[in-house]
């Protein structure tokens, strides 16, 4: 086979078969070919796509490139879930422990923050000694022993698709529905999981803009889902502000702390009830999803989600007495306040722009190996709709870095808009995505 | 300046700014932009194209990367010709010397062969002794002693062009107007000259299939010839059979020797009196390319052009004996005859095809790092619409390599159609492109 023909086949809009890119995958994983002729393939596939047959064919060859965890001797239908990425997206420290406490062994494989997106590792390891880097023996150890566990991909779980992300990152090749898809599915399905929930982000601070592009990624992650016979349904929602009050690591696990002792942040726990929610139904503990969201809230009020996330701390060698006391957690060496300079409401946010002031606060990364400052972040004050009076303090920047905070306050006051339009609070779920297709999805009343 | 924003700027169908397009070359040629990051711009440019202006900076940030060749010194206008390569296409053996012949400093930098295509560099190294590998000096030198010389690029000559044009032969980016153009004429003006005939090729033999496309790349290549002050006329020129009768390197050479002597080949000549009567008049030498063309047969006629190839050949090192007694040269280890099988008409060739059975002989390579055989190739003794009876001879084959006849020569019959349509010889340059724009060329009768 030739690698030339092949990304000519794909320029020219054909449709690559099952040994062309098995070929091509394992040949690019074994250096056979070269990164420049990928990179050329993985342009191409931007611009002409992947039909349903090359997206399932690409997720399995990714899947089988390397080693997959089997959880079969745990009982119960392990179920983990996946969000496309947002700004102060800080759900899956709520809901891991929340469905564990519900019963459902939740086996949670998360990622790393990149640009204007913050990363489940990157929350968790800002809690010292919280270990992330796990061997597939001490992963499976943690679910059968406490029902969860919240890692990194293991260095042998789909090698091919770590090798093109890193490609697909400097390639300008990322935002390709195919691609995505297969990179998100085949980490998923090499987990030992048997059921997914997926959220689906679109809006200002998210990688899709519209309902329409994120429906059409929705569709294809449940149907990679379905085609490897793992249940799978899929949220879609609003992200046009950021989720919850914090962005930064520390200062998101401080929050979801809060939320799993009760003191709950309104648009951040109706994703995660309605996540969750479905994660217990599709673990065949509720007959819907409703029911599953009343389990939920349920461990949560009860205080069992907390004592979950407490058992996951030390259990993954995290210093508890950090997340009892988060008091006692070292403060930033710098922060400051952002006031209003007039009265009115917040009308909206430029949401990804934010995310870049906590970036540049040191929370995130621009590239991959680049570190990240645990305290680093902003709070906000105020959300989408809240009345603002003049001088009133929108939001509490920190950073340990010299020489950013002046600059950061004022780029996060252009983030904000004030103005006179008075903006209702609403739901951010809008649709669901499973196996029948998209439609509108209406949370039942919250808390 | 951020590459990967860059490369999605391209993406996303922007226009790149004189800067940017500077720092991606200039930064490539450095080294500082790695080949993936290039190859995925190439890709991005193949789909969303280049404006004019993008087109013609990219021509000069090429064409600025290296050295260029100062020819002012020499008096006369400079003219040189181009074309986009076809199959036996040996027409710069010819032009060259005749032009040339016809007082006009001729100052030519020619190719390789790669895939079905055959390179006027490997012809000429057929000859034994004969150096294309000129320094500058050497260079100016031929043009200023003998009015002509026929080298290769110099390593020192737009080496941005060098290295994008290796990768894109690997990343299946080869085939875009833009970058083809930019690649063919910034290294055509950064050779001295003043004036440029191009040679724009169409048909099953030809990297365009149809005349539309040609008419486009025809016109991109004469605007920027224009845009750095260069005139420049194309031809659009059909080449759905190959050139003359022989394909491969020494068995074109000589031919165009037999053609040089007066022993003529119809199409060969068409072509080559065309592109060389336009090199005569926009060299000041004739008032109208038909007085060119007038001129250059008489150069051909009165042997004046043929005793140029001799000096040329000589200057150059090469070994005049061979040229003066082709029969001298050394005979292939192989050869056969292809003969027919049914009566009637040669009614069309798979132009491609042949030329990659004269590969397969070994007078071409797949990759620019494999020699060639200067033996190999294949002579026609019938061109379309000749009359064929059965058992003629259809061409004669030849190599040095082991194993490969046979299957040559079963290759061969399938790349020519024999059937009862009697079809008509017909001239195969088609139309004129200047700044004027493009419109039909009919052939004043030749010979």
């Amino acid at each position: 086979m030739n690698t030339i023909e092949l990304i000519k086949k794909k320029r020219d809009g054909g449709t690559l078969r099952r040994d062309e890119i098995g070929f091509l995958v394992q040949g690019f994983l074994k250096g056979e070919i070269p990164d420049y002729q990928m990179a050329a393939m993985l342009m191409a596939v931007y611009f002409n796509g992947m039909n349903p047959e090359e997206t399932s064919t690409l997720t399995d060859v990714m899947l089988h490139s390397g080693s997959t965890v089997d959880l079969s001797s745990i009982p119960g239908v392990k179920v983990d879930k996946h969000s496309t990425g947002g700004v102060g997206d800080k759900v899956s420290l709520i809901v891991a422990p929340m469905v564990a406490a519900c019963g459902v062994p939740v086996p949670m494989i998360s990622g790393r923050g990149l640009g204007h997106t913050g990363g489940t590792l990157d929350k968790l390891e800002s809690i010292p000694g919280f270990r992330t880097n796990l061997s597939v023996e001490e992963f499976r150890g943690a679910v059968r022993d406490i029902g969860c566990v919240l890692a990194g991909q293991t260095e042998s779980i789909a090698p091919a698709d770590r090798r093109l992300y890193a490609l697909r990152d400097v390639t300008a090749t990322i935002e390709s529905f195919p691609l995505i898809a297969g990179s998100i599915m085949s980490k998923k399905l090499a987990e030992g999981i048997d059921a997914l929930v997926l959220d689906v982000k679109y809006g200002n601070g998210a990688f899709m803009a519209t309902p329409e592009d994120a429906e059409q990624l929705a569709g294809i992650l449940v149907s990679l889902g379905h085609a490897a016979e793992k249940e799978s349904v899929a949220f879609l929602t609003e992200m046009d502000q950021p989720l919850g009050l914090a962005i930064g690591n520390w200062c998101e696990v401080a929050e979801a702390i809060e939320c799993l002792r009760g003191k709950t942040v309104a648009d951040l726990m109706e994703v995660s009830f309605v996540l969750g929610g479905a994660m217990v139904f599709l673990a065949n503990k509720a007959d819907t999803i409703e029911e599953g969201m009343r389990l939920c809230k349920s461990a949560l009020w009860s205080g069992q989600a907390y004592e979950k996330f407490l058992q996951i701390v030390e259990r993954q060698g995290g210093d508890v007495r950090c997340v009892e006391d988060t008091r006692s957690y070292p403060l930033p060496r710098y922060s400051a306040e952002l006031r209003s300079d007039t009265e009115g409401y917040v009308e909206a946010f430029d949401t990804r722009r934010v995310g870049m002031v906590a970036t540049q606060l040191g929370a995130g990364r621009h590239r991959m190996d680049e570190p990240v400052d645990p305290k680093a972040g902003i709070v906000l004050e105020k959300k989408r709709g809240d009345r603002v009076g003049r001088n009133d303090v929108l939001a509490v920047l920190h950073t340990d870095r010299d020489g950013v905070l002046e600059a950061s306050v004022v780029e996060l006051s252009r983030c904000i808009r004030v103005g006179e339009t008075m903006v209702s609070h609403r739901s951010c779920v809008r649709s669901l995505v499973d196996r029948d297709g998209t439609r509108p999805w209406s949370s039942p009343e919250l808390h």
